[in-house]
């Protein structure tokens, strides 16, 4: 059980030309762990309030992949909530609000049986908190970050020490470019891979994603999706397919590097597949009924999209 | 000599973050050409004022594989004329003036010459325009248009007319929108299916592009570009590469079907790949350095960059 994911659980509330969901399950450790099983075991390390509902903790057991022993449920503390409406193109949203309860206390508890995870992904969160996360697992063969545009402009020093000490860093497009003053993407990343991290995830929501790795770069389409209903939570479960593949692919075959340009562009493709289910309902309610064989047939479909060689 | 183009040439006035050029070559007749020559031989129809530079003619003269017999040089007319200014991010541009000159007067007469031509590029224009023209090569295996928000707001029933007439239409994803009332690109795209054509080419630009086809669903992402000079003319290179490939191909193997899915995918592999050089100048300058071998190993290299599968 080597895959570990620090983040959020969450309480949303969404809205959009879709329809709305109130109060359903959502947060980045969530989406990212629900992802991530379908590869290998994954470790939670969250916090929720004891107003968590039950459906919800019912919800993330049925992911068997998913180990619950860093889910810390707290008592007399409310569980994260958000609010948020997408727009009429589903890749634009408004956060309506946000209670961050259990996220203003200290960060969960790292158990000790983690101790010797390999593979690390640390979701969205202060980059102090990060790097203190990230000081748990000194194991880590593959440690990946996430990060908004919210720290790049509050703490931005904080940031900088984390990425000298993270494998690969996930931002979008216009993060990059807060973070280097570089308006041209591949230029915002190589400025990145400047400040310390082996490589850049630049996620570009409907548009797919760039990976601009010391040792090459790669790009892919987003799976063209017919049934767009929920875009929460389709880059956690996106950093999910990919991490889970990862660590997948390196428990199967010691000799896979888990930081090599190769294994991370076909890890991409997995999460490209696995995200493109997310996003066909709200909450985890394709998720948790989505199969191995689900995925391969679309890999395998998404692999086609991109044939271009003869 | 089996591929024609229809289209216009231009004298063009392009600023932005890059730098200014002054009354240099430009128009979709220009742009496609130049990019097809590199895989086949290439037959321009469009028409031109006597104001056209000396150097403007000679640039052209200078691809080997353009057949000028269809560039009429009209007496007494002015040549069209563009001015245009691309934003910080290169992305979208705003046209600063127009001057049809040729274009409002009869379009270019097509050689008899050119009557067998059996693949066909009709580059944006008026829809009727655009049909008489298609009307002239009887023997078209392969005939794909372009066009424009103006003719699916002024024109839409000579556009609808057109779509029963030709295999394959490009557009970018707004025009889709437009033409269809479906945001979903995918949803917009398998409904222009419905008006006649076999595939639908939707154009992103910097994202890349989607290949909705009968037979199956393709997506690619952009060449991640470093140096964005000028995209003026990405559309129309990246349909000229296109085509050439399609064109190349069905000539060397006549058991190819030009309309095939796995064909066109492939070509617009290769239209990516030159509208990547393309805009890596302004007018024809990086085009005109161009080498057959340099096109192969950007396409090798743009091939590694989409490798999701083991």
């Amino acid at each position: 059980m080597p895959l570990v994911v620090t983040g959020t659980i969450g309480i949303d509330t969404v809205s959009g030309p879709t329809g709305h969901a109130e109060n359903v399950l959502g947060g980045s450790c969530t989406y990212f762990s629900a992802a991530a099983s379908f590869y290998t075991q994954v470790r939670m390390v969250a916090a929720a309030g004891d107003d968590l509902p039950d459906e919800h903790r019912e919800m993330i057991a049925k992911f068997e992949g998913i180990d619950t022993t860093g889910l810390e449920i707290r008592e007399g503390s409310r569980t994260f909530r958000w609010g948020g409406k997408y727009m009429e193109n589903m890749d634009q949203r408004e956060t309506l609000f946000t209670d961050l309860g259990v996220l203003e206390e200290a960060p969960p508890p790292v158990p000790e049986s983690y101790a010797d995870s390999k593979y690390v992904f640390l979701a969205n969160n202060h980059p102090a908190v990060q790097l203190d996360l990230l000081s748990k697992f000194p194991n880590a063969a593959l440690a990946v970050a996430d990060t908004m545009d919210l720290w790049i402009n509050t703490a931005n020093d904080q940031l900088r020490a984390l990425l000298k000490k993270v494998h690969g860093l996930a931002l979008n497009h216009e993060e990059a470019e807060q973070l280097t003053g570089k308006r041209n993407a591949v230029a915002a990343a190589r400025h990145i891979l400047e400040m310390g991290p082996q490589f850049v995830v630049l996620k570009k929501g409907e548009h797919g994603c760039l990976l601009i790795h010391r040792e090459g770069i790669g790009a892919l389409p987003a799976y063209p999706s017919e049934t767009v209903i929920d875009p929460t939570g389709a880059g956690d479960s996106f950093a999910g397919g990919m991490m889970g593949f990862i660590a997948s692919e390196s428990e199967r075959d010691a000799n896979i590097n888990p930081t090599d340009f190769d294994v991370i562009l076909r890890a991409l493709g997995h999460g490209t597949v696995v995200a493109s289910f997310n996003i066909e309902s709200f909450s985890l309610g394709r998720m948790v009924e989505l199969t191995r064989a689900q995925i391969a047939e679309r890999f395998d479909e998404f692999t086609g999209m991109l044939r271009v060689h003869g």
